[in-house]
């Protein structure tokens, strides 16, 4: 964590424009099971490059925040993976890494971060935005998180909605209300409620009607009003998370007893249920890249007709073939197959059909059923 | 090189019914393209144990051959795959296999064998077999080849014709004349003619007229008669082999002058338009494991319906899959793809589908063509 520069050029455009308090939190956590054996416990999903644009997600997930937040920006993750997360982030000070000793889920994770940084700077407003995501639009998430700040500076927790490009059945949805009129925020919105992941004929009427948007768990709020509500909701998580900012030498006697609830679950539907909750509408691409099939749109395409190729594309050697070959080591030789999956990894290999890219996550479940986690 | 030791059980069977005479050539050649990446020209299909029964394909050509011909049997293979060869066949005697310096074709591979062969024993019968070939019925094996070396006594080139089970065009043929009547080969027939690999069309005709067999390239033939033949028709290649076979120190400023020419060509064809060709019917099952869509059917099936596997059947996990899976040092997940061949191999990995094996012959190719001759 390091104070704003102001002769930083990028903390200087961020001070113009009223993001001098805007701090960025990314969770950096999840295995990303369906993305096996591409991602593992071991090397989750948030530290490949899955676009072959030479940085991982959360690389990119920090070179998308840094316009916005400057150095004000904190990686919340697992010990497991604390070490990697500091080589793949270098220019990050130590105090920029927190270390969750056990997962906890996301309220406690954003939680810490937000008691951390009200500590720094009382009237933050910190934006949380997971590391494992793909945005394609940086001007328009720039442009809309700006927006969000100005709207979470009126008190409210303010959430990005997603414009859905087709009846997903994957992801949570935000049903809009009424225009805010917040000044600076014309593409604000009250949030109705929040519902959970619909059936198909919901999500067809969802997309429809034009009133309903994904939720891509990105959150925009004071830290104050976070942990206010917090404190309302969840007393003994805030408690504990306070002292655990204020004490970090209490982090392993504490966090163990901290309650385990998503974000959502433990803030943003309640907070909706009591008209606090607002909504920018984000027009940006995004994808939280859940399977191969989603992985094998963000892959750019080579010349011709031929699979994405994600990794060392003069190792593969095709013949009528489509889908997504992910390289490895080794020369990888696809004949006559359509919509293919192609996963190498140096002790697993996967070949499925991006139609069936959802089915991967029971293979892993069937690998640690049978003594093999260490695969997974 | 062993004389027949006649305490020997093997031995002694065989000479009881008139085998004594008989040896058997193995050449060990050809790269078997078509199964790469598991066939290499490093480690040809005949050094793997194809149908998962614990024996490499030339390990099961002696073993089939063993009853028949005890100790008296020589492998004719490539100096690069001397040192494997022996390996695998650690009972044979240093002068039992017979290393080319180059490859000159089957000709000179089993003219060689016939002049080593002549030298030690005047009246011998040789058999030749290919080591790459794999055969169902044992025991009507043997009945054939006794059949066969009865034939071979009487002056004749004897070749066994296997019954075709399908109208392949992969295979040549051979079009059977009229039984020959020999005592003790009931089903010996004169060979009309050998016509090359036929289109579909002419299969198809004839597998129906009954009067055709595959030419699995087997052929029993006294060393002597074998000699003669070659002499008249290509007496270079008889007097070299000849000299050879008198001067072993020879071998490497002669055999690079040998015609390279295979015994088909050589010596089969022109013997059979002078009459003197015969065709034991051989009825039981036969394949030269030309590609993954034949080596599938070869090797056993597991429980259920899932793909066979070759290999280690723990590595693999599969759901609503069928095929075949060779399986390597890692674990192999395919998930949704019918008929699909996968092949994991430490430095390659095929994946086609059973109706497209043929093509993987156009994957070496361009392997070579594009500087990468070491993966083939």
């Amino acid at each position: 964590m390091v104070t704003v520069d102001s002769n930083a050029p990028v903390s200087g455009d961020a001070g113009r424009d009223g993001m001098g308090g805007f701090w960025a939190v990314i969770p950096a956590g999840g295995a990303g099971t369906r993305l096996w054996p591409l991602s593992r416990a071991g090397a989750p999903k948030f530290l490949h490059d899955l676009t072959g644009g030479g940085r991982t997600l959360l690389q990119g997930t920090v070179d998308r925040l840094a316009p916005l937040a400057g150095d004000r920006l904190i990686v919340v993750t697992g010990v497991a993976h604390e070490e990697a997360v500091r080589e793949q982030l270098p220019h990050l000070d130590s105090s920029d890494v927190l270390a969750e000793p056990l997962p906890r889920d996301s309220m406690a994770a954003i939680g810490w971060a937000a008691a951390v940084i009200a500590r720094v700077d009382p009237d933050a407003v910190i934006g949380s935005f997971a590391a494992d995501h793909v945005v394609g639009d940086e001007a328009a998430f720039h442009a809309c998180v700006r927006q969000a700040v100005t709207v979470a500076r009126t008190g409210r927790v303010v959430t990005l909605g997603i414009t859905p490009t087709f009846p997903s059945t994957g992801f949570g949805y935000i049903h809009r209300g009424d225009p805010l009129g917040v000044p600076g925020a014309p593409d604000a919105y009250a949030v109705s409620e929040f519902v959970e992941k619909p059936d198909e004929a919901t999500a067809h009427r969802y997309l429809e009607s034009g009133e309903y948007r994904w939720n891509a768990g990105m959150f925009v709020v004071q830290a104050r009003v976070l942990l206010d509500l917090l404190q309302d909701w969840h007393p003994h998580l805030a408690d504990g998370l306070r002292v655990i900012a204020e004490e970090p030498a209490r982090l392993s006697e504490i966090w163990p007893t901290l309650t385990k609830i998503a974000i959502d679950h433990a803030i943003a539907e309640p907070a909706a249920a009591a008209g606090s909750v607002a909504v920018v509408m984000a027009d940006f691409p995004w994808d939280d890249v859940g399977d191969f099939h989603a992985l094998a749109d963000l892959v750019p395409g080579v010349s011709g007709s031929g699979p994405k190729v994600l990794g060392d594309a003069s190792k593969v050697l095709t013949r009528d073939a489509s889908g997504l070959i992910v390289t490895g080591d080794r020369v990888v030789a696809v004949v006559g197959l359509a919509d293919v999956v192609v996963v190498d990894t140096s002790d697993a290999l996967l070949v499925t059909t991006r139609e069936r890219a959802q089915d991967v996550k029971s293979l892993v479940d069937e690998l640690k059923r049978t003594g093999r986690a260490e695969l997974t």
